[in-house]
């Protein structure tokens, strides 16, 4: 299959080649840019020299569909938004790492993202996909809406028990940990270097545009209350943590709680739950496909402590949109996905 | 006045050192180390070559008492529960920054310590403070125990709303991250460089010696249920930040709550509050005596967020020990400490 | 063909464990240790869970080379020495990635090592290759030397130039720089995070066991002067610069310089070079194969400045050791190692 | 002595009003900036809160003049040359930070710096001060330029061989490391976190503008060949390596050098020598204005290494200001810089 691949100069979209480079099945044939169009990508990314011996080429919907089969969009959010219609109509299946098509109604993304909101139709044509929540949506789509990094660690940590009803109501809190790659290339004050360096920051508290996205999917599963969710900026460069909080409607033991989050995972690929008393860090899943998850019962308060880790630009990005594309294209969920963390 | 050092080749001895360097009334002037006595302190600190031409000296408790007019004590736990009453009955005046005095009841230290508690008499007789919850408590004593990093941290963002019993019981959850310095200078295969450089790790999850500490505080203010408490290993050197979640018992505004904070910190010259929206960074602690405070609540939960965070070495550790033997001495309680943090 | 994998729980063992689980022709199917035989590997490396479900074997030569098709060495310094001839002994083909076998004078190793040689008549079986360099030396071998990390970037910075006698003699200058995770997993004051973090560090001046290999090689090119070799701890976990000044023999302009650069590894499908007025940077390499060599010339002074870089784990250990498997087992030398660099 | 600061919202002028705070005699009581004026200070800079009350005042010479009795200017290279001139004219006391009066030739200025030269006139009234090497040219100033960084740290490290006239014409190879700092607050894709985290570059080879500036001392000094000098950007925020590579005239013994140096430095309190076999980290001596140097000489070769640390903000750039300052006013030139580096 050819693919496409638009904003190739982010991380998203370098990820993408990345893991592509060695997919059996899908490879990058062509790359679009809206501002460096014309050039190498090795003028912006040295360390694809010889890989990837392709020149930037400018959006055109028509023509991206004649080339392509599958085009992934790896744009700043509020370009997808008129994009991937355009891409659509054309005929293209389209992949869209943004958050423009996660939220089903208009009216909370305009609150969280500040925002105009992409069409409605297109809206409630997106799927959107965690493959170990709901991987049957991907039946008959042409468009997936790839779930943000944060809200697939705390979903992916979350739903065992919430599924099961298990969740106390206005219980949820998400303290949630970033690498900075999760801010891309932006370039200000708050991004160089030494401003971030040796320095551990929270930003957007109570406003963050994941919250609804993490709700959203809540609902569905019957937890109605808001959540509490922060985030942090750690000095690393890859990797999320979300470290939950929350209390039971019922009693369960520790060893009820591990044999719930096993059952719900034993058949997922990249899903891998820690054994009790040990907890996951964010290295081990560094540049996999991996979310691992710990647990642990509070015998003094009751209290359920979850911790996800993820590789924000894999599993959290390009690895769970390639995930979600070999589903949709008909291949195994791990084609070209099985490599294993780059450790130390 | 003349001090002495105990453990001067750890971190919180050298940051002892680096202080009083330039304090104007106390000068050290003897270190001492069980296992390296006879070496000069600049052999292990090349950085203090020049400034500290000291020899570590033997421990030997009626010298010191001789040498010096007050010893800090920074050494491991289980040092200090017994090496603290040789100094007392030799007449020191004792500043200890373990966490062997620290809890009033034994039984509570052998819990969460695993180790043997120091004899109930000494425990009695030492003074924990935090000089802005409870300076008071100095006046004739001669032995201080100085707080944990994590609980000072943690009190000082919990104190005000906590003294006026407007916290639910049973909603405080603290999810505290601390750069590796806190480790001190234990070299295993869990504090090399490879594995905690680009990494984030949860670490003794409800299981960490400092929620005793902070829960004896809040009882002395009528706050009696348990806390989740959690740690993470940032990678960085410096730097501590409790992100604090509680719940009220009744409706504040962000007014009222800032406005209680202000009135409570207003003296205080080592508490800064952040004005409405912003929260402090580690950095901006950084090498400074200062405890930086950050309030939000969320309109769709209600919830009280607090984001407190300060330098572990220096307001968690040897700062505020400075800042407690000042006030002990009865020198002005910022003296040699009101220097700027350093940044970047 | 089945492969051991000896010191499995080294940095250098868990990176061929990494990039053997996707080489389609080579499978880790027993990995041993001498101190935690019986250990699941998992439990050393978490991030090894689900992909690696071996367990720690002690190390038996016979039983080895009936279980193994090749044996890579990932041991400490001094282990090989013996360890190597008991597995060619037992019939085992070995890639030995230790420095044991790198030096042909044995007196050369106990100089630099501080350590007993190797038996000489082994050592005369190892065959030392760097593949771009001398791969026609690895036909009918058992045994290969694999060279060391500082050794490749710079021999393949300097071949070239080296090999057409055009550099003059007493002027090498070699100022290396690496990642901690050369250190490998030695605990100790010296490689703590708080050590590390945030400081450079110059180490082994003029003392780097590196140092006569890469001599040993320049001499066979006809170069016989020594060299000048410094080595730097640079605070990141992967990654090794060579900056190297040369002064020439005869003016070469700048084209000349590139042209036979370009000559030289036009076909090498492992080194790349930067055009004129770019540097290679050590992250355009991390998680690869590749040595990335930039090129100037100073008109003032007519000194050439070489740059390599290398991710020290793969070029410099666990990749070119697979590259040199694969040409010894008859597989095309890129094998499961044509993945792209994980960046940023 | 009341002081201003232009360009107090860079990371050279936050270092002054670090240092000026603690400084006995010298207050700042104005700072001025020419895009921020009217904001506090604290909203750039929130480290700062409650030490530092002061608004950004415009800049304006002869207000500054009257309000002042001494101005720092931490402005950007092109800045200084117009507003230099200025300020003298109104009868300020000037230190300038910048490179605009650093060198004695136009056109050299001209050719390294891409910009246009200071008018000559107030060039040639400029005095170029490393206290260490020629401070007696602060008689009867009023118009300092303070030394560059990287010339800084060489300087020290190669004037006891230079000025005795024992370095080998052509032989001198500087390898300069800088932490990220020195790049300031500039933000662009090559100074974001992302692309300097766990990487390690190499910058301006051959280019760079503290060439001239080194070589302007040296031809001093009677050194008259041009020098070779690298520049590589470090994973790290504060600290300047210089690993210089000079031969000798003469055969000197190990004793010999460092009984040079110990008597080149022995009444200096900035300038530290480590003992035989022990080289300066730059961690020792961050956040402080001392200058490390440790000496060897290769047996082998005969090659001389010289490893110069400093704090790039401080004895490069802020300390070594107020340094400069304190000789020009008439104090003791350790006024307000004994302080100790902080570690870790």
């Amino acid at each position: 299959m050819k693919a496409g691949v638009v904003g190739a100069t982010g991380y998203g979209g370098a990820e993408l080649l990345r893991i592509l480079h060695t997919h059996p099945y899908i490879k990058v044939t062509s790359i679009y840019s809206s501002s460096k169009n014309g050039e190498n990508i090795t003028e912006h990314y040295p360390h694809l020299q010889t890989n990837f011996p392709l020149k930037l080429e400018e959006i055109n919907p028509s023509k991206m569909a004649q080339q392509t089969d599958i085009v992934f969009l790896a744009v700043p959010t509020g370009i997808a938004s008129t994009l991937a219609p355009q891409l659509l109509e054309a005929g293209c299946t389209v992949v869209d790492l943004s958050g423009d098509f996660r939220l089903e109604k208009s009216d909370e993304y305009e609150n969280w993202y500040k925002k105009k909101a992409a069409p409605k139709e297109w809206v409630d044509q997106a799927v959107y996909c965690i493959p170990e929540l709901n991987r049957k949506v991907l039946k008959d789509t042409k468009f997936i809406s790839n779930p943000g990094c944060y809200p697939t660690a705390s979903l992916l940590g979350l739903a065992p028990l919430a599924k099961a009803q298990l969740i106390k109501e206005d219980s949820i809190i998400i303290d949630a940990k970033s690498g900075v790659s999760g801010a891309g290339q932006a370039a200000n004050f708050d991004t160089i270097y030494n401003e971030l360096n040796e320095n551990l920051k929270i930003y957007k508290v109570n406003q963050h545009q994941h919250i609804p996205e993490i709700e959203q999917m809540l609902q569905q599963w019957g937890f109605t209350s808001p959540i509490t969710f922060h985030t942090h900026l750690v000095p690393m460069t890859r990797g999320i943590m979300a470290t939950i909080y929350v209390s039971l409607n019922e009693t369960l033991s520790e060893d009820q709680l591990f044999q719930l989050y096993r059952e719900f995972y034993e058949n997922e690929a990249f899903v891998r739950l820690r054994d009790p008393g040990k907890f996951p860090a964010t290295k081990e899943v560094a540049g996999s496909n991996y979310c691992d998850i710990g647990l642990s019962i509070d015998k003094r308060t009751g209290r359920v402590t979850i911790v996800s880790v993820i590789d924000n630009l894999m599993k959290g990005a390009a690895g769970q949109a390639i995930q979600n594309a070999n589903i949709l294209l008909g291949f195994e969920e791990t084609t070209g996905l099985s490599f294993s963390p780059i450790y130390p």
